[in-house]
């Protein structure tokens, strides 16, 4: 039996939702160490971004329906995901892991998590589960479950990201792009990814070794 | 100097653009390999499929915009790139690639080819700069260079797209998802990724030596 992964999508494009890059590196490092990922994502809107001019478009579209495009069509809602469904889950990064999925991009420290998302993360921290999360998404981990677990996380150097971070009750590590940062207690895995990446080739590098911790722990 | 790697995108999904795995594999590849990926595409509409449904919605999207989100917005309209500025071009796949790119998917071997398309590709095929072609993208090089050069290329093992392409005036290579067929006089590569992977990882695996062997070649 494979180890069933779930991955937490939010959209597809850096500036609206997942980081394209990021979540297929995940996706491919978890079938080259003999997992089988589980994509989901919530069944909300997004507010769109043309992604030349980086600028808001005014439209709205489906998380779901857009993250299905990075998924091949292969796309869960989360709100009908468990906990005892899978072996750890994994959130790749992009704004829309800090706008779509949360809203710690507006509100820091003080976000307020989609709350499905929110259940489904609380209820894999309750079963000891790993969880591993990649470029701003551990700012996501850290907002849901700063209070009650001090998780260790890092998101590479950035000062600002770092404080917001600190003041979840969670504590910030520093950590170059191609390494990871591992809270052993907590069982949380994340790396830097586009958060310091320069090259397509650091960001896969970083990935690569967090998604093979993860899937170790699991 | 590194070498200039033209990728040329359809959009953003496998069943309305470029498939999202095989841009961000030619991506990881070129950059793994030394070389600079030149993202571009043209700028024309699509038509969006649903990917949770692989329906059409009726909407219209931007060809290059949604380019953009793979390219994470350094994109070029393909219009304003000149071959002499490339070393080799690479076209992943997607159903973009047979529907936006040229008409393949409906018209086959009589396909027509969105017109800037036609242009860079002749231009890289007449100054002999190396052509790499992934999943249904071969299509696209048999109804443009066929009945001029006559290339060998393939798309795996699918009968009737393979029938379709001879009738262009091209031969096709039966091949393997994890391997690659190279036309040494035509300077031609391709390989056959979602047309027959499975899994992932055989995709990745076959674009990696595709786009090391174009790179190679360049």
């Amino acid at each position: 039996m494979k180890k069933k992964i779930g991955v937490v999508l939010s959209g597809c494009g850096v500036y609206d939702g997942s980081e394209i890059h990021e979540a297929v590196f995940t996706l491919l490092a978890i079938d080259r160490n003999g997992g089988e990922a589980i994509c989901m994502a919530p069944d909300i809107e997004l507010s769109e971004v043309n992604h030349i001019t980086g600028q808001p478009s005014g439209a709205k579209r489906s998380v779901l329906a857009e993250s299905a495009r990075i998924a091949r069509g292969r796309i869960r809602n989360i709100a009908e995901v468990q906990a005892g469904e899978l072996d750890a889950i994994i959130f790749p990064g992009g704004y829309g892991a800090a706008k779509n999925l949360c809203n710690f991009a507006e509100k820091g420290a003080e976000a307020s998590i989609q709350p499905e998302v929110a259940r489904l993360l609380r209820d894999m921290a309750k079963a000891k589960k790993p969880i591993c999360a990649i470029c701003i998404a551990p700012a996501l981990i850290a907002a849901t479950l700063g209070k009650e677990y001090a998780p260790q996380v890092t998101i590479g150097t950035d000062a600002g990201t770092a404080a917001a971070i600190g003041q979840t009750g969670s504590v910030h590590v520093e950590c170059p792009v191609t390494e990871f940062v591992v809270d052993k207690e907590r069982r949380i895995v994340s790396t830097p990814a586009y958060m310091l990446a320069e090259r397509i080739s650091e960001a896969a590098e970083g990935i690569e070794k967090a998604v093979k911790a993860t899937l170790e722990m699991a």
